[in-house]
């Protein structure tokens, strides 16, 4: 069974991103606010937006189930306010919910979270709450920067953090760190943004003792970890010079590495200096790259074709990559 | 002939940091400022701080001259205003020239310039032209976020820069693109700061047509270029998605990746994915790591040892990226 950790709803139908305009156009004009029950989508529309996209993907490359979130460039957590985003992602995550009952043995739900920059994160705790015990979700994504790009909340170590924390310990699911779009130019989204925010939050929490708080929290790095893995020797000389624990004690209990890296060499790297028990196969599929590689004839985040060609992994490490760690990470997805 | 393109002054005596702290006290009490030929260095301590670090790493290592610059972490351009940063710059702008003069054949300087948040890039062109003109340095350190960590003023590729870039092209001198230290407490300066803007930088010229304006305009991007080779196939593929040319096209006329990567398989994924032309040899020693890694008993910064390990780089290729690519890129260390 393959599974991929990685992959967001970004083929929803218009109606959705009409909603979301106007909800935006409503918070200068709240006359014009639309009512949460004007959005409808029915279900074969929600078919129709899956059929030619992430369940064609999955059938063409072999991967058997998704775990799948809300499309993480449309949180959009530094627009308006903790209302805004308290509508916004209950009207997401519903969506991701009706698509994993509508197709069981496809997707498995992760939830956004509700949070606005300057806001304490206990307010993402009765979402994520309701998304894990009314949906059957296993996971939430966690955006370590609501501002969208000037990076004005506190780190992922602070105690500002930690009331959510203990909601995903008691509940027993992960967070994928995952930024949303950027507001500040000198950011691009996908192309610097997130592969920033990655190897901020796990800088973050190489210089903390999160986990010694934490024992049980766990955090997925995705996009192979940002520049971590690439930079793995800078990272375990950081640590060594600072005086804090060896990476694999310090951290690789709780924070993992998806495989969203879309070449064979980067691919190569991040298996050969991350431990298998650290590496969770994800594609982001259908997302920040969708077209064919002219080098390989072949999409580019059809990251399991670079997985499939590496000869070199054992059959162990193959299925931990795979499947097992996901059932390791998201405690719940095992117990279903 | 090896020549490091990344090396800072970080081990000036304690007197250069006395001077600073008083500097930075000043803000708030102009009364207490020190008047800039209160800072005395002498000969003998510029020399002595120098032996016993950087002019012995050169010597162990095998290496003969280094790019020097002053210390990137301690620029903090974001502290006071032009003014401090003007006075700043020509003090530490100073002390590398001293050395270059005292080891002609082991230093070559590139200067700090005196940017601020807010402020015209226009305000640096003085004494960029002076370090160039007078002091003989053949490049300069541009940090594309002045702000230390909040990203408040415009990407590089905003005309915002352009008259700093008509003196670099008139001068014919390139800019590493370095950030200094944050004083944001979500990022760490070097394991998060220093490689987020390595990645921004190459995202933003991605996207725009600088080098169209720009022909002869040229930036080395250090620690092995943030997380972009890592994610070659992404930004391939983000540019692909984008209808920009390919990346070939587009930057590597004008876009150069120095080998500060701390493990090998790091530098090997760098000398598969970018071409040697566009590749240059460097360490940042003494800089940002210091120690001895355990699993190759050397330290983590001696870049050299990884790139002599690897059997498969040409004899050409090796040329270049210890010493032929410099002389192309600044242009002005093959002029004198």
């Amino acid at each position: 069974m393959i599974i991929d950790c990685h992959g967001h709803y970004t083929t929803a139908p218009k109606a959705l991103e009409e909603f979301r305009k106007r909800q935006i156009d409503g918070l200068k004009d709240p006359s014009s606010s639309p009512a949460k029950d004007s959005l409808r989508i029915s279900d074969d529309q929600l078919r129709e937006s899956l059929e030619g996209a992430q369940l064609k993907l999955q059938r063409n490359r072999g991967t058997d189930l998704t775990i799948f979130s809300p499309r993480a460039g449309g949180m959009g957590h530094h627009i308006g306010n903790a209302a805004t985003s308290e509508l916004w992602s209950g009207i997401c995550n519903e969506l991701i919910h009706r698509i994993c009952a509508l197709y069981p043995e496809n997707f498995i739900g992760v939830c956004q979270l509700p949070q606005s920059p300057g806001v304490r994160p206990d307010n993402c705790i009765a979402e994520l709450e309701r998304c894990v015990k009314e949906y059957g979700f296993i996971g939430c994504n966690l955006n370590p920067d609501p501002s969208g790009g000037y990076w004005t909340d506190p780190p992922l170590i602070d105690k500002w953090w930690y009331p959510l924390y203990e909601k995903m310990v008691e509940l027993d699911v992960p967070a994928m760190v995952h930024v949303s779009a950027s507001c500040n130019p000198n950011f691009h989204f996908t192309g610097a943004h997130y592969i920033n925010a990655d190897t901020t939050a796990f800088m973050q929490f190489l210089t903390s003792d999160l986990f010694k708080d934490f024992p049980t929290l766990k955090f997925i790095i995705p996009h192979g970890g940002g520049a971590v893995p690439y930079h793995w020797g800078r990272y375990r000389g950081i640590a060594q010079d600072m005086g804090r624990p060896p990476l694999k004690e310090l951290l690789l209990n709780n924070v993992f590495f998806d495989t969203c890296v879309y070449h064979r060499p980067g691919i190569e790297l991040l298996l050969k200096v991350i431990p298998a028990d650290n590496i969770l196969f994800a594609s982001e599929m259908v997302g920040a790259v969708r077209g064919i590689d002219p080098e390989t004839g072949h999409h580019y985040d059809d990251t399991k074709r670079y997985i499939d060609a590496i000869e070199w992994i054992s059959a162990e490490d193959r299925e931990k990559i795979f499947h097992g760690n996901v059932r390791k990470v998201y405690s719940r997805f095992a117990a279903r």
